[in-house]
């Protein structure tokens, strides 16, 4: 049983949908960054760069346990324990994970700027807004793309670049974009939608998530707090 | 002869060093991102994504060409190739991973928004400026943290995750950050710094490229042209 410490966001998404998609048995630990969990001593000890998602696996390598924080490297570590999604053969493993490495230094960091500055931003900084929404098309272009080729992201497999990109695309509206304009990108996205253990998975924690409301939840999450020194 | 397509930035560097530290033969093809090179139709073929660095392995797996872009997939791939700087247990491995993905969804994303926000926008807008001069020191802190308990970001080895973060903070005057205030951080620095295969992975490219001097070159890389669809 996998202790997975998290919150209904993509990044938290990402691995809900990899143990649905593994079939993994698993106990989510909510984590609500509106509330501060994440600053909390236990938290930090398995996460220490203050971000969800992290997980412990008591059944890690060696039989011991193991506890691994970033979604990237936890959606690999799932993949290297269960042998799923994740091309075995060497050329198909770093085409994956050139696609997981997009979306990881690209599509979560920048449209998570679009997502401040477009929605979380206590003001509308049109510079800024225009950045990271015209950044956020560029990205769609790429992937539209790269689609028009391959059924997947890395080829003809379902992987893990596609259970780490699909979450980001769900707030397409939050972004600017309108997914009619990406076609191939939209087949893709409605394919992975029908996913029974896609479903399940963005179902993880989602009731528990509230829009953010007040000016403390702001703050926690854009201010002050975030930026103190541990 | 590995073909590398990359400029002087960090994440070019990233893979300038890794192959100088592996000792591997290569050959740099400058790809000038303030000139506009990185939208040709020649680098689009190897780099779907408009960005450097790529590369190109004649002796790739089954000893067929692979070509690969995304800085932290080809530090991957080299460390596969040599079997050089990540752990070869599973446990030190993904230790390791979740250190490379730090660097590659935060340090690289976050700080190069501190870059644009304190460098290279054509106005100053303050609440962009603290929000990522913020979230640097945090980072730094994040790191600073990791090295007072740790002689390397992943434990007691140099990886392919402090390869991946050194280039980053070595522009940490354009960060608005003082290196003084994270003296493990400052250790860790210097010993890499003093490295000899860093000291000529720097180096690559250093001299072909100039700061931005021409709105043509910022148009370029921040304007209209970045957000083209191809």
């Amino acid at each position: 049983m996998i202790d997975v410490y998290s919150w209904a966001t993509p990044n938290g998404h990402k691995v809900h949908i990899m143990l649905e998609e593994c079939g993994l048995e698993y106990k989510v630990h909510p984590i609500n960054i509106g509330a501060g969990d994440q600053f909390s001593e236990a938290f930090l000890k398995i996460s220490p760069n203050n971000k969800i998602p992290a997980i412990v696996d008591p059944d890690g390598p060696d039989g011991e346990p193991i506890s691994l924080f970033e979604s990237g490297a936890i959606l690999l570590y799932l993949a290297g324990k269960t042998g799923k999604f994740l091309p075995e053969d060497v050329r198909g493993k770093y085409e994956a994970l050139q696609w997981l490495m997009f979306q990881m230094g690209g599509v979560g960091p920048m449209l998570g700027q679009a997502h401040h500055f477009r929605i979380y931003a206590p003001e509308k900084i049109e510079y800024a807004v225009n950045r990271y929404t015209n950044e956020a098309k560029r990205l769609y272009g790429v992937i539209d793309t790269q689609l028009s080729r391959h059924e997947w992201l890395a080829g003809d497999q379902y992987t893990i670049a596609d259970i780490a990109t699909f979450p980001w695309l769900r707030s397409w509206q939050n972004q600017g974009v309108e997914l009619d304009e990406y076609p191939n990108l939209k087949r893709w996205f409605n394919t992975i939608a029908e996913r029974p253990a896609v479903k399940r998975g963005v179902e993880v924690l989602a009731s528990a998530r509230k829009p953010l409301q007040d000016d403390k939840a702001r703050e926690i999450l854009f201010g002050a707090t975030q930026y103190k020194r541990h």
